[in-house]
């Protein structure tokens, strides 16, 4: 039996009208599907095909094991199925895609990489503003909140480098960023948070950074958001510094 | 007469596939087509009902000025026509939309702005890699060769931020930037350069950092490309260690 492969698929950040054409293409084909917590629901109308997996690792429902699910995809490729990973984002920032191509090529299993747009990206767009403006900015960052053994990431060295921060799951601690932040960084930085962007729940929150927590609580924005850090982001549409604005 | 509007659109790296389906859509409606240098021709073929306007600021024809194309877009804007500007990659990352919007939205003239996949991105699928896997790195970081005063980056600062870091625009002077780096960084630091990433021209070369210049200039390769730095392209897959090797 002929062996099948691995898609590992961006599906962007919510509104599946982010999908790439190839990406499209890739769900037509696929046999099976395995679909993480943070992508809508409604994208198996676009794999009829497939047999649906729900392996989503956040949320309310218990986690599955990234172990369980890089097993699962070796097992289906091994049967000669066309497995496609559907992840939230860009498959590759912050998806784990480096490990799963480790595990997969190892076992001899074809892996093809489609893109999607970030939501780092998408709440720029939400926003109004380019992360990269020349006039403030030497280009961007995009980190997690803590790195893999725990610690921070060097805020230092991040806050020097003068990129703008794009900030991926960090709601859960984002005084302690803030905080962290302030200690190389003006107060009156210009700071955001954008909560479900590109989906009808989307909303944002423009403040400064020495502001940006204790507001985004009060407005009980929480996970799954961007937060935003840097002059660029001072830039952000008038039409977005009003907290819980909902765009149409 | 009514206004029109002005949309923003990231065109993706090369490869027509990965335009969004929003991008297709934004297309579809075009009455004036404003069309980057670094963007696959064919795409006019999506924009049926456009007229085309090559507005290349790179490459061996003379520049188009900023300026001038702010101005084209605003008058056919207030004309009530639906203009949209085509860029390479990703609108909201080093393309100028920063300037954009703010003398669009100046003159009173609606932006939207849609997402599309960067060539750091594309470039990060040809060698297989994710650029933020949390072995190797704290995140990524996409940063022009130079800034705005023509200065360089602060590349120590870049350097002890442990992001991967994805250099648009350097093979003019990629020299200059691995001698930066080498002064922050240690020689072996995987190191990778990818030209016209997505396209049927793609080429990659991945090595230290160290021997990425030389390698780089002794390839022939040039812009378009993309330099990537960082222990997580330690990771690109074999296929693509091979100078010159073609993706099919």
């Amino acid at each position: 039996m002929d062996k099948g492969r691995v898609i590992l698929l961006g599906a962007g950040p919510g509104d599946l009208e982010l999908l790439t054409r190839k990406a499209v293409r890739a769900l037509l084909a696929a046999d099976i599907l395995l679909l993480d917590e943070l992508v809508c629901a409604d994208i198996v109308e676009l794999a009829p095909r497939a047999r649906v997996l729900r392996v989503g690792k956040r949320g309310g429902c218990r986690s599955t094991p990234q172990a369980f699910i890089q097993r699962l995809m070796r097992r289906y490729a091994l049967q000669g199925k066309t497995v496609v990973r559907v992840k939230g984002g860009e498959a590759l920032l912050f998806g784990r895609a480096g490990e799963e191509i480790a595990f997969l090529e190892a076992a001899g299993i074809e892996v093809e990489l489609v893109n999607g747009i970030s939501s780092g990206l998408a709440a720029a767009t939400s926003l109004g503003i380019s992360l990269t403006h020349r006039d403030y900015c030497h280009g961007v960052s995009f980190v997690t909140a803590h790195t893999q053994d725990g610690a921070s990431p060097d805020w230092s060295a991040l806050a020097r480098s003068r990129t703008t921060l794009v900030i991926y799951m960090g709601m859960q601690r984002i005084e302690q960023i803030a905080t962290e932040l302030l200690a190389h960084m003006p107060a009156s930085t210009p700071a955001a948070v954008v909560q479900w962007a590109s989906t009808p729940r989307e909303t944002t929150l423009v403040s400064r950074l020495d502001g940006l927590a204790a507001q985004a609580r009060q407005a009980g924005m929480g996970s799954p958001a961007i937060i935003l850090v840097g002059d660029a982001v001072g830039l952000a549409r008038a039409r977005a510094t009003v907290p819980f604005r909902q765009s149409a």
